[in-house]
């Protein structure tokens, strides 16, 4: 099978690549080809025994994605969006890409697709940011979405024409809403959401890292190696299984910055847990106060979809996937 | 103050004109002049103390909407759309009319207001349609929106641009989801819904009416009267009431039609009665199934939105508003 993923030189996407080098298969279906496509220059994963293309570009622009699904791949991977902070302070930015593109995208494989038997995979990578404050303790699969960001209002109507398309039958599309990604590999970032990896990450390298909220803050998270089995489940579940309610909450775990502190003491010592610093911020107290902490993600779970249980298991992920399980 | 209604030649558009033109205000606030813009040329109501100016136009057309809202409207109703049936059966009508046409208007409001210190009132109709079986008995305020066709669909992303392009401050929206409007004047269509209103209005007027489905099927009605109020209420709530949630379900009577015939007993007789002919249709019937048939509108009722309590009323508004009280 042929396979695109728009956004490839994003962290999932290059986690991604790398899973297919290394399976050769999503799910029975061996993979043909690979192309990744961003707006910087994808890097090819190691090992792949297909052949891989890598492609820059800019999604809205006109006829982009006209080319881009041109050659009908069999699973289209869209991946590709501006962040949550970046849409809010560019509004034009953010509608441009994050909705304008997946607009486009739609369009351009509805005509690509008009006489093919069989219609792509489109998996679309939602957020939790489609739910705005205030919710109930933990958010049921059929609570309403009513974003606070421009972010989370561009992914819940990408969710909403996904749905529609695949019910008229012009494409194949499951829309997944992904947990908070931890523990982020790469370097500490100025997004809001960063420490909930940095309090982990920098100590495991030996680094300080800053903790500007209070120990019972809870959270939504999941691994990037649960993310890209989403992702995979995603590409190969049987569409018939979802009916018309094709977008759905990933599981993930629920814990407080005080428990993953705990399970980082436990996998890591007193050593590395004393790298974290306390620095209350206001700020990011206040943003952090309206984000989701808890769901109850029956569907996807019944459908198959697997995070982690416990956050030391997520803390081993990262030691295994990015630090050859050293502990500085 | 300075009123726009796009869609002025629908039934709606019509009504809320010729109540403007009777108040001569809305809420506290004096109407100084009324623009009517419509596919079809809109009729100008009788006896306004204002202005009048009607327009016509192709509402998506380049440059269209910056055209409306040059003058700066202070309450701008878009009621305009085309139906659900028409939007299900031309796709690319159905998103260029009810999606692009929405999302250029909000544009034409940003670029027009972008140094106005008093953004205008955005008053825009949703539909229950935004919903999709299966629901509850009785949908609650924070239900997802699923919707089951394209119409749902554009009306739903309607609702969430609304939403975001008020947060961000750009213009002041207020999203209601009208229930089934009935007794619907004028002649029998053939929308699927239009037995609800047919039964009614057309005993009513000496002729005979098609009952297509069971006597068991229950549905949420307002009348004209209600949804003009609902749209004039919407006009002139203070928008700090809603918060971030800027969208309602609007308040409205849930009845079998077992319930609608019994009240058009009480009110004409069986002689009326009697010219209601039973035809089961299992196409009809297969479509209202999938119908929301109860709603808890908590939210719109605590905001002061008004509905008929009896179906007996919503005959009564019919009798009074459109046969001068007249029964055949």
């Amino acid at each position: 099978m042929k396979v695109l993923i728009l956004g490839g030189a994003g962290m999932l996407g290059r986690k991604l690549a790398e899973r297919l080098a290394r399976d050769g298969r999503i799910g029975s279906n061996e993979v043909s080809s690979l192309t990744l496509y961003d707006v910087v220059e994808p890097q090819k994963p190691a090992g792949a025994k297909f052949p891989v293309a890598t492609l820059t570009g800019d999604l809205p622009a006109d006829g982009e994605t006209d080319k881009l699904v041109a050659s009908r791949p069999d699973v289209i991977f869209h991946l590709a969006a501006i962040v949550s902070g970046e849409a809010e302070q560019d509004f034009d930015k953010g509608y441009r890409i994050n909705l304008q593109g997946t607009m486009n995208l739609l369009d351009s494989i509805r005509r690509a697709y008009a006489d093919a038997q069989k219609k792509p995979r489109l998996v679309f990578t939602s957020s939790i940011a489609v739910f705005g404050a205030p919710f109930p303790e933990r958010i049921p699969d059929e609570f309403f979405t009513t974003p606070l960001t421009s972010y989370g209002t561009q992914k819940a109507i990408g969710e909403l024409l996904l749905a529609d398309y695949t019910r008229k039958g012009l494409l194949d599309g499951v829309g997944i809403r992904l947990p908070t990604i931890c523990v982020r590999p790469g370097k500490p970032n100025k997004a809001a959401s960063g420490f909930f990896s940095n309090i982990i990450r920098e100590p495991l390298a030996g680094h300080e890292a800053v903790l500007p909220v209070s120990e019972d803050v809870m959270h939504w998270h999941a691994s990037p190696r649960a993310a890209v089995g989403f992702l995979l489940h995603a590409a190969s579940i049987d569409g018939a299984r979802l009916g018309n309610r094709r977008n759905l909450s990933m599981p993930g775990l629920a814990v407080t910055v005080g428990e993953q502190i705990e399970a980082l003491r436990k996998v890591a010592g007193e050593k590395v847990v004393a790298r974290i610093r306390r620095e209350p911020d206001p700020f990011v107290q206040g943003i952090v106060a309206g984000w989701p902490r808890n769901f109850e993600t029956r569907r996807s779970i019944e459908l198959g979809f697997v995070a982690e249980r416990s956050f030391e298991d997520i803390i081993r992920v990262h030691l295994d996937d990015e630090l050859g399980g050293r502990i500085a």
